[in-house]
């Protein structure tokens, strides 16, 4: 284990000096995010967004503040690489944290006739039943949105990114072993999950100890779950298959996914209950040539939908196409999701650096779902799979 | 138990109604709403946003579309209250979903030359990579914020609204019982935990049976943990926080909590492993006094804002300003937060059937946080506890 943990802190102030770079180019009198993912990519900051407003600032000198409720101060001072925290003591409050917000602008020189803020919103969303003014309303200047920009970055992972990503991936893989140790005919599809889950993350804190961070919104640790067991209950609503008992025949779609530092992995298997049947075998073999064909085709250069054409021919040759669902995939990192897409409507060429899940699927009526997915790594040369799990027919039956 | 499941459709359709209703009086030729939390209350369908646009659309003479990717089409179907689902084939795709949102809005006779249509946002936000264009400029509309009316109307739950947070309260409670009857000195805050929330989640599946709908995005079931252990490990990071053994002496502070149908409880403990000391009965005495206090002041016609001033007058006779960290809490219902607020700030008047937390606190350096949260329903003579769990010192010691 080599995590690269003293490395982070710097990795995200160069980050911010690249957006200090596109601010000057554009002319920005310097710039306010309130997207939690933005936030934390920017300053290792990892909160749960709320009602209270929460923004980082940076002028056009590269001074860097958070702005966050009081409640917020000892955590931000500890965790977020800014020059400056600054709070207000509560939403709404009176004077409104808008005011306060515009204040701190003032102080950090960004408000000046004439010049122009970039944001990734004008003003903070209104979310939890927080209600506020437009930015541009409450400090009188014009507001550019930058998102293009911070998308295109976050883009292409650093080393340091990549090395989180990995050891997230680690952790997922270990978690679906577990799952699939566990999985057998008569326990339930909750108790499997909920025990693969807990002893993935009992393994990962006592491996990574106490540094261990989540900096998720959603959990902690590794997880491993079933995604809906697609085949004889497919006409079943989603919330009733959480409690399904294990048949024999099944065709079962897992996922397993960890957070480490806020990176996330992600892996999906299919696997079978007992021997599949020819039809299963029939429709998984077509899928695992689906996802190596699209493994195979990812490669600096090519635009994200030239892989989504490669595939969907695949699909349109063996008259697959009444079983297509979704995309091959997308880009994963600090969100589950994120832009790039491998879809044919995506026109980014893929660089280095970008880390794709790959994932192309058949859904088979009455019969069930059939994906598994991966996370990988482009490289100088081709692609580098950061997940580690067999991928083959026979290693993934659960035996009666 | 009668949860009114069979009478939740009816009353997401009246919730439509006066929505239809606020749209004629401020002739908006239609409306197109994209928060998650809105789209469950209008429509019953639950999902988890992602770079995958959805909306429900609903023109002026009352006819009610879900905008969904053709991969939520059967859950969509399954689900929602509305008279049509509207599929895209995926994001980013070829034409891209907001043109396709545009044909349907076109097909419901929402563009027409001068019209206005509401909205809560202008267009789809740019969340997990997503990109697109302002739905202004797509349709060439002019766009109306339709938030605060839908703000203002979630605010007052209707009878069945109470009675699924009402539902939701009884299984924080079973939940919160658990952990602390599993809390003990020599076993770690996940492991209780965790078991906690697992036995909690099986008993609420074995007594609502297989009907049951969690249609929150963060978890399943009921649950119960430590929310930091304030005291002596006020100064570890948070992270850490999370595994540690519980010790003589220790205040805890804890949280429940369930989600039902979307609809969500809070419940809070202040707790001490062994009989408290002095100072921790001094400060846990204050805090009771001052949630009783804020629950007694909490009646019709009064403002948010006064309960906060009311609470606030006893922080400052007490000389307790130091210990303050929050405002005395916060409206729940889909949203585990939501306006109004019990704030100097917020003017609203409070009405009956609106649901809060009400959990002022005390945080002492180097001692611990002292809070408990109960969910208050306002009725017309008052308030009514929705939780239902011993307040009182002698019942929240953790025997050693």
């Amino acid at each position: 284990m080599s995590l690269p943990i003293s490395e982070l802190a710097e990795d995200q102030r160069l980050r911010a000096g690249r957006l200090l770079e596109h601010l000057d180019q554009r002319r920005l009198n310097g710039v306010v995010l309130f997207d939690r993912s933005y936030i934390l990519y920017y300053t290792g900051f990892a909160f749960i967004p709320t009602e209270r407003p929460i923004a980082f600032v940076m002028n056009n000198q590269g001074h860097r503040a958070l702005f966050v409720p009081q409640l917020e101060r000892e955590h931000a001072k500890a965790n977020a690489q800014v020059d400056q925290v600054s709070t207000y003591p509560e939403y709404p409050h009176d004077p409104h944290p808008m005011q306060h917000l515009s204040h701190l602008l003032r102080e950090m020189s960004m408000l000046e006739p004439g010049a122009v803020i970039g944001a990734d919103n004008d003003g903070y969303p209104w979310i939890f039943g927080y209600r506020g003014v437009p930015l541009s309303e409450m400090t009188g200047q014009d507001i550019r949105n930058v998102r293009a920009f911070i998308e295109d970055q976050m883009m292409i992972k650093s080393p340091v990114e990549i090395a989180f990503i990995r050891e997230a991936c680690r952790w997922g893989d270990v978690a679906h072993r577990l799952l699939q140790d566990y999985t057998a005919v008569g326990v339930t599809e909750t108790e499997v999950s909920e025990r693969a889950s807990e002893d993935a993350t009992r393994v990962l804190l006592e491996t990574l100890g106490g540094e261990y961070r989540s900096a998720s919104e959603y959990y902690y640790g590794a997880m491993a779950g079933y995604r809906g067991q697609i085949g004889r209950n497919a006409a079943i609503p989603h919330a009733l298959a959480n409690n399904i008992t294990f048949e024999p025949g099944d065709t079962l779609v897992t996922g397993a996914a960890s957070s480490v530092w806020g990176y996330n992995s992600e892996l999906e298997r299919t696997m079978f209950v007992g021997e599949p049947n020819d039809a299963q075998r029939h429709y998984f073999d077509h899928m695992l040539t689906l996802q190596t064909l699209a493994i195979e085709a990812l490669a600096p250069g090519r635009t994200c939908g030239e892989i989504d054409l490669i595939v969907r021919a695949y699909y349109e040759q063996h008259d697959l196409m009444d079983f297509w669902k979704h995309h091959v995939g997308h880009a994963i990192g600090l969100r589950y999701h994120e832009a790039p897409f491998l879809d044919l409507g995506d026109a980014t060429v893929i660089q280095p650096g970008m880390v794709f899940t790959v994932e192309p699927g058949l859904y088979v009526p009455s019969l069930g779902g059939f994906r598994h997915s991966d996370t990988i790594l482009v490289t100088e040369s081709g692609a580098e799979f950061l997940t580690d799990y067999p991928r083959d027919r026979d290693s993934l039956i659960i035996p009666l």
